[in-house]
């Protein structure tokens, strides 16, 4: 079959794969003895000796009540939020789930040590201490990975994605570092580090595999009924916890209650655009579940870097307002010209959902922040909110906003970069991609189970009563013939 | 196609839908940022200068921690719970839970406004402050227009969707406003301000809207076995997380704890007479899933109101076994009878579900806070739980029995009178409403995808070509042999 | 149709469903009235009682706020993670998810009575203290027997499961009471009381219940693509939660803290090694999703009894990587093997997801527990950690590392030795039990919706087929008529 379409493929992974994924699992092991540690609050006795320490009377001062039910909350997110986002394909849905929990399951870890290495190593001991935000820490670094799978899906083997997921998580850790560390940017529900890098970083990758002869397996590239049914329940459960994505790293108290409302309301603007574009945009004004599966995120997204900020709920309003209408229109008018004109295959559209609102997000949280007042936020917030203590004690809300900018920019040109690298490496013959015609079939890397969906014994009673009747008439006909 | 059936219908809302959406967010924006700020829990300024005057401590007093576990899972049974109950339709899923997230994001937006109003409207300042009890609330006020889309499910367009909830939230506002500050009642889980309005209101709009000549499209008016398992879902997610839905407002501490408890008591208790009354009623004992799905979150409904009193753990059991009883009872009976002699068509049974139990949980309500004694709540607690203080400290536990009855019966008017004028609204022919022939179908307002998942109408269709066939084959064939 | 395949079944469950459903109902009703009542941090009076006592000065002290959101995500997983598991049969989803609900409704209220009896009642006034804590214990107790529902799948009538819950759920009461309290176990996450026991439970009655012809309906033993995907939503609830089970009860602050952290580590392990083995196990490395729904979670389940413990992060990371080979494993061999051999029919494969990994985690806890030191621990931590305060004040860690290992053998015996004495009562013909060509179908207990899922492409090229058909036999005939 191949040999019409191209060297045949070997999609075989039954040796890389395991490999794969058993040597990574040791070396995680062992990484993880030598570095990572429970940090005061998980650890018994550090956690006895804080409590004496800071005078702490009651064990609900610890982070875990802070912030576990935003923890769960992002970790549905994850798993299931981006997870069924990805079954709306009618034959890939084990591969949009399934995959998705592996990539996670794999960088997660792999997270841990990286982000422990950069932000929270302890230079006299050598040792990396994680508690609930670490955890926190490391879903938000897989969900990068996670975007660029968006782009990716349907076109790659999961070997590819464990070697997207691999460079994914180290250089997320890295523009992380320098974006919330060296520029000292807030992003706290990462309009910049997760989704502007995450987005752009699967787009770079796949305008470098891009596949000229796609539109073979077209057949397979669109929804089902239940299918995009499927896709709603990712959908919702990301809509709904976004807020609590936005969240769960931002300052106790204030920060945390405030970064919840924002997002609430910037997301709820963002459904009433989606639909007015969605149903503009169509014949007989009739909605796509495309755009309502997706576009009605883009608040969150866009609202990633300020919703910490004192940007008032009008201003939340605004932005999900702005984003509904910025993603929908990318999705009826950008994919397709990306596609056309620039060679750039985007199964998902994450450059609708992540790539472009998470840049608006990072400007929007810079112009916030520039515009930030002692009246509004008092001398003390301005310092809490934008942590300018120690060395950045000095510094303005007009050079915080420029840095914020700045940021955006690191985060898209580590997505860029870093993605066209990637593409290259994942170009090389060895890790057992589909061929054309077998994109968006789960029947390449999946044990599927034989289709026998409605009353299966009745279909087979009349396949076999068709071909009965076809050999009659055949017979029939050759006899009349003869 | 029209013709046949009485006028041709204009279900085009190319202009009408996004006009409205646009329209009423850019209204919202203007509105928000006239009057709506963040309140002193959620402000970085005044949640600081709130903890040096309370002398507070620890963050963990923002109310944010009290009660932002509890709006997630309260966020969850708006979106994922109302939505994905209402797919239950074969052809309708889309519909179901894509309508109900416009309606809820559309709607929180109103009723963070009109309760504003009601509710939290600094007189000096002519702002309303938002914390995460008003997200809570405005999730609630949405519910009321949601159950009355339970109603109406197929027989409208997203328009008329817009305008139910217009009117339900402004109407909600008004009878909460009446029922919990002039009647001072305790409604915490809204029996009564929310289940009971909405479910009549719902019916209301519905006996308006009245459609003669349904039954030809009733082939869409039923379940397939997946999009059952679709509606099984969201009945899951509602019955799961309504402990949380009746203890997300009540009092901190014991309070909350409680709600949960009773609640979580009466859920347990209703499913186990659900499958009773459902398995006795079939033959050979069989259960039904719409009881199951439905009535099984009666208990729910019927604690709403006394959750939060002591009404014992035994008193919880027997609520939910009694409303277990009347809910599955109503769908056997009562719906049936509504339909054919009180001309009222009511797609998910609000009556059973929303209305009866509703207004049953008014009542216990009433008679829980009418038996309530100092020995059981002790003084300061019957002051605490009640609220017997300013204008109402000199209350008796008789008198509140009376004002929570007379509660549940302005519920009930204002449903029944708003809903009747909101249907007549309606009938307005400019709504883009369905002809009767294009109810249930996802095919008038969703881009709905080529089908090709599997095969049965047409397979009893084969099946009687299948046999024409073979009669005339073999009618044939033997004509040949002889 | 019975005749020729042994003795026609009766399946009707019309008179005993709903007698049991009503006298249990009765019963509950009736024994909480004499029994239980709310704990003081639940009941209003004496909630402002131990604030005044204890000098308390927030309700955020109240256990609510501890674990409320943990039982939250225990109820999904019971209700959906349990529930949707159960789904994957092409032809038993409303059976899976269904009875799965009425299990945990039924047992849930036993469950209280009992476990109160044993570990709660106060001797003094005769009364059982319910809170939170209790609402958490009552669900796990449920997943006993809903962990032996799993081995029987599509077996048994709704009323042999409640008599199998009935039991269970005592059984429970009783292993639970001699682990914990007799032998001062600790057992968190119920490796031992919940997955051990509920496994063994399960298979042991699964065994008794043999039926050597089963195979005659295997056509419906199977999932179909949607029907897996359906039951990826209960296994992805049940991964992301699992942090939330092991931490649910555990000590405030540190124990809690670091219950979510091992298992959250743990679980991420053994999807690697999952994915790696059924990978390596499969012709062109497939992947098979009978083992990524199920062997991923047994991280989880090994994680059940140390993951309060200091069995440090890459320890947890060797616990899932260990469980998921083997569970995997017993997927791959061991239940074909128990099936051949030993006459064990086990639909869910609890055997390796519950049993085998309940057992490891038994042990697990054993060895952690054993080598526990005052260095790591510090004297007050190994104290807390380990409950070493009364009559238990001197026990060393060694002791206690035996008695961990001896509880698990009491469960495993408990479950083996109820399990075949409730098989045997289950083996009595009056429970309503499918004849064999009946299991797996939903038909028999269930009003299972007219399928006409309605489907295009095949049948254009249906009728295409039929029409040529037609047309051959057409002219065929017009031929012989001429």
């Amino acid at each position: 079959m191949g040999n019409f379409f191209g060297h045949p493929r070997n999609t075989n992974v039954r040796v890389s794969l395991p490999a794969v994924c058993f040597v990574w699992q040791i070396a995680m092991i062992i990484l993880f003895g030598v570095f990572i540690r429970y940090d005061e609050e998980s650890d018994v006795r550090l956690w006895l000796e804080h409590k004496a320490a800071e005078n702490i009377t009651s064990d609900i001062e610890n982070d875990f009540y802070f912030r576990y039910p935003s923890f769960q909350d992002v970790h549905v997110m994850i798993f299931v939020g981006f997870g069924f986002l990805m079954t709306f394909l009618k034959r890939y849905s084990f591969g949009g789930v399934g995959f998705n929990f592996l990539i996670a399951a794999f960088g997660l870890q792999w997270a841990l040590l990286m982000q422990g290495w950069f932000h929270s190593l302890d230079h006299t001991t050598g040792k990396i201490s994680i508690g609930v935000e670490s955890l926190i820490n490391a879903d938000f670094c897989c969900a990068g990975s996670l975007i660029a799978y968006g782009a990716l899906l349907g076109k790659v083997s999961p070997v590819q994605l464990l070697v997207v997921t691999l460079f994914g998580v180290t250089l997320f850790a890295v523009e992380e570092y320098i974006i919330l560390d060296l520029l000292h940017c807030r992003d706290a529900g990462g309009s910049m580090v997760i989704h502007a890098f995450g987005g752009y970083y699967g787009l770079a990758i796949s305008w470098v595999l891009y596949r000229p002869n796609l539109r073979q397996s077209n057949r397979l590239n669109g929804s089902v009924y239940h299918s995009d049914v499927f896709a709603t329940i990712g959908s919702l459960f990301l809509w709904m916890f976004w807020p609590s994505f936005n969240s769960a790293i931002t300052d106790h108290g204030d920060g945390q209650h405030r970064a919840a409302i924002n997002t609430y309301l910037a997301l709820a603007s963002s459904v009433l655009t989606t639909v007015a574009i969605s149903s503009a945009s169509q014949k007989r004004g009739k909605l796509d579940m495309v755009h309502i599966q997706n576009a009605t995120l883009a608040g969150g997204v866009a609202m990633g870097t300020a919703a910490e900020f004192m940007i008032t709920p009008y201003g939340s309003l605004i932005v999900g307002f702005c984003s509904g209408i910025i993603s929908t229109f990318g999705y009826l008018v950008v994919t397709p010209f990306l596609e056309k004109y620039l060679k750039l295959q985007d199964t998902c559209g994450v450059h609708n959902l992540h790539a472009v609102p998470g840049m608006l997000g990072g400007f929007t949280g810079a112009i916030v922040a520039a515009a930030a007042t002692e009246a509004v936020y008092s001398r003390e917030g301005l310092i809490q909110t934008f942590d300018f203590e120690g060395r950045f004690a000095d510094r303005s809300v007009n050079t915080q906003g420029g840095f914020q900018a700045a940021g955006t920019c690191v985060a898209i040109a580590f997505g860029l970069v870093g993605g066209a690298i990637v593409g290259l490496i994942l170009k090389i013959p060895i890790w057992g991609d589909p061929a054309d015609d077998n994109c968006f079939d789960d029947e390449v890397y999946w044990e599927v189970p034989e289709e026998e969906e409605t009353i299966p014994p009745v279909l087979e009673y009349n396949n076999h009563m068709i071909h009965k009747h076809q050999d009659m008439t055949e017979s029939n006909f050759s006899v009349e013939q003869s």
